[in-house]
């Protein structure tokens, strides 16, 4: 599709994106959705035609990671970047953070000229969304109170409930994959736990994508051992979702069972619902003998099923022996990053490019947060962008020597 | 007022801030300290309408922060960033300072092209603010011998004497509270010593306080248990600054008495000059247990005078029973960050979105303290980009759809 | 010269610099090593004419440190910041690359919007540039497979082998310092070894200048202590190149024999081969007692040549007794940053300034790597450039108040 006809398809979608944080993909509207990943997509093409999007002559995006990140980094880095902004890192170990600033009021003081806040936080159950709340509510009293000369747009960049980034760059992969978000109606994804030697997990990516891929009328199938749940409230919504869009959403317990047909398997380690919550209870308690032997026992447990690795033998059980693995990355690879881990090192291999373009979307479904945050309406703005015909790379090829 | 008539007032002041680096308020002359006044107000209007000052193209502006910061950090950068600058962050742990560099090689090296240098220290009592000079006689030398294009400018953003972005921005902020700088003739402005249970506070918040707001004709009371001095000279200093400015200046030693009738209470701890002498001692001498004993015996004092917390009680017998509370924030609040400390909860929630609104004029005092070094005469620059109109977030909002 | 008879002698270099990267000068042409000098000579003049080069509307340029490094990381963030991209720190202990991310991976994750990557690893004989080629290696396969939109350029920052922006704007010092490259035809340097009371430094340096400067005609002379042998590969190659040059090479074992006659000296500390090799055999294996053994025994045996220190005596026997004298920075400095070290504190102190001329090359040395590697056609770009006249600060002149 050329950019015109994109944006004439954007210019379409009835979305509400305007001045709102991207806290939850199921706090958007099926619009919304369509409209990050066509933002998303003209973004991507723009620059690869070399057309720069830049919207911002300055301003600031925040990140605050309290949790170690390479790709979302980034990701999130290069997003502001290629729309005009700097990237400031709330690092909380050189703030004055632990001399006791509430939420409420480091919000405000690390955005007087801040246009983004991008939060990383999933190390505690039942925290990481809340906290992104808190600096919500915070920016919106700052901003009513004229503190503010604008409101800074949240961005979710992970937390314990969703990590929408991933899921959304996921899901602009497989439109591309598949031609089409019709194309997905009645197509197999397996979310599957898988076997890692490490501990701890997250559950965002599995609740994430078991919360948007039912949306879209596929045929989602979260596979577990017995005991390996996710938050029960996202599980319901998959069911409620899969209803809703015309697709259908299933609970098994068996990798080699759910992969049979499946024309996407997402294999992948979390930690169980259960081990979340007393870990976080102890480490609220700073319990750190306790923690010890809880890593001990789950470790321990976890390898009850190192079977729950997606091999070569399953990969020829699923639809025409070829079913597009994904993965977030870093995966845990069977004589590759471990000794047994999460795939097969010869099944990785042969999906690992795909792997990384799956990844490549993620800096543009950030950047099409951004912009659909800050502008009412994109497409005439993505319109001017496209006449305007700014380079990115300017090589001043019009001056001969 | 609008843009062009206070671009017409900055004009006339005679103001002397080209090519000089921003080091202690007392080294300003009036209309200097008038001027950075002037233009912060403006900076911040035409960003609050969407007006770009960008004035560079690129270059670098280099923080060196020798302690914690989360908004003097943002303010920087945020500053920086408004006119069209890089933050480079001097961090002397990844660098090879350790390695026995001088600071005069050191200020060259990460000059070459470098705009402006912030520097925070303010850890070490005599030397901080000598540092400070260290580098700036390095860059002079620097700049003459031809190895920098340009002499960076160098902004104090915390010493061991002063704290001229915070009194600056307090001072805006008491400006555009009481309508004029005018105004401020005859208002009462009491810095008190408040209780806290940390300990080390740098005295440069209240030392800068007392030394520019007796400029201005205001009455200054300073507060403090016995023994809690600052700077001895500071304080002489302040006593002239009144007497030429036509205010008064007092030191007295009763919180509850000194707030009594005040426009204005300013109540923040401090550790006292001898401790400070004390401690510095230590530091240089790497003695650890003579430190822990020295904050042992400083925190037991301390909590002596748990009764200096500015309480409701008090708030009732300043003017109107409404005094203006300021702080530079993160304050020890008692029932909210700390059991007891320097404010009671209630009177800090009164004044809480105030003092943001005080924090929200640094990035802006910041931006002014570059903008006067860098262009001599900045109220031409500024008419010149009041002009120029360009636009800072730029929703190409003529090309319709 | 002007800019536009600089442009013209530039425009006749058949450089092949484009889309390659810049690991190792022996690896270069000589057109594309003096490319390299004219486009680092243009940029600086541009900008010192406040013209501004920005070439690049958004992108990044990633840097990844893995030793410390002050004036290599400002200088990459300010050649990256004069051509209009944003520095992107890869800090590897807030990634993900403990998890098991393997180099390839992460080549990738960290490049869908970068332009280049600046990597300094000089902790490993054998492992440093091997890490870069690496790296190229999976950028490469990236580009290929449409992972990235475009191949980002590599610089080597320091490796085990070479530290090419080091001896190239040692270089351009020299051609400034003499005139021209043809200047240095037989004019005499010698890089010799010099007593340090520290331990382990890379020998990247020497290594470097032996290889650059025999391809230009100069006599150079490689002095050390016996047993303080370089890399040999590298030692035979300045032999080869300095044959081909028109030439000499030469290996001795006194400084204050090789001293004698010489237009330049370069006295630098470095560790042997031998003990570099032990060194990384022992890092590899995580062996810190025999590590600690080993320092000990290396700083033991250098306090035996305490008198390669290059004194004010030896200065006398040099040409004219003015011999150019460079270093790296930092210098160990006798009575400066230690008490006995690679140089007299007079001597240093007499060329000091020329040593901070010589480190300010360094920044404009990247940025013309950077610049190579993007344009074909550099000195078109570079007429374009100039001929915009776009001011790097812009103070707005036109617009009279």
């Amino acid at each position: 599709m050329n950019i015109t006809e994109r944006i004439e398809n954007l210019a379409k979608l009835k979305s509400a994106l305007y001045q709102k944080d991207f806290l939850l993909t199921w706090e958007k509207s099926e619009a919304d959705l369509k409209a990050i990943l066509e933002i998303a997509g003209l973004l991507k093409q723009l620059r690869a035609e070399n057309i720069s999007p830049r919207v911002f002559d300055s301003g600031l995006a925040v990140s605050i990671f309290r949790d170690n990140s390479t790709r979302t980094r980034f990701s999130y880095a290069s997003a502001a970047n290629l729309l005009g902004l700097a990237v400031q890192d709330m690092d909380e170990t050189k703030s004055q953070i632990a001399h006791g600033e509430t939420v409420r009021e480091t919000a405000n003081m690390i955005s007087f000229l801040t246009d983004f806040i991008g939060i990383r936080d999933d190390m505690y159950l039942g925290e990481g969304n809340k906290y992104m709340r808190e600096v919500a509510s915070a920016l919106d009293e700052g901003f009513e109170k004229k503190v503010l000369p604008s409101r800074p747009g949240i961005v979710n960049l992970q937390c314990d409930m969703d990590h929408p980034t991933q899921s959304m760059a996921d899901l602009l992969h497989l439109k591309n994959t598949f031609g089409s978000l019709e194309a997905l109606q009645g197509k197999k994804i397996v979310m599957s736990w898988a076997y890692s030697p490490s501990y701890g997990k997250p559950m965002s990516v599995p609740q994430g994508i078991i919360a948007l891929m039912t949306r879209f009328g596929m045929n989602v199938e979260l596979a577990y051992p017995e005991g390996y749940d996710l938050i029960p409230e996202i599980v319901k919504l998959a069911g409620k979702n899969a209803k809703e869009s015309g697709g259908s959403f299933k609970v098994s317990h068996s990798m080699s069972e759910a992969v049979k047909d499946a024309d996407i398997v997402y294999p992948k380690s979390w930690a169980p619902y259960h081990i979340m919550q007393e870990r976080t209870e102890l480490l609220k308690n700073k319990d750190v003998k306790a923690l010890e032997e809880l890593e001990q026992q789950a470790l321990k447990n976890n390898a009850k099923f190192k079977d729950w690795e997606y091999s070569a033998e399953m990969m020829k059980t699923t639809k025409n022996g070829d079913s597009l693995y994904m993965h977030c990355l870093p995966a845990d690879i069977s004589g590759v990053s471990c000794a047994a881990g999460e795939v097969e090192g010869a099944v990785f291999e042969k999906y690992r490019i795909k792997t990384y373009h799956e990844a490549g979307y993620k800096p543009y479904i950030i950047a099409a947060m951004l912009f659909a945050n800050k502008f009412e309406r994109p497409a005439e703005v993505l319109r001017g962008i496209f006449e305007r015909g700014l380079k990115r790379v300017d090589s001043l090829q019009l001056f001969s020597f």
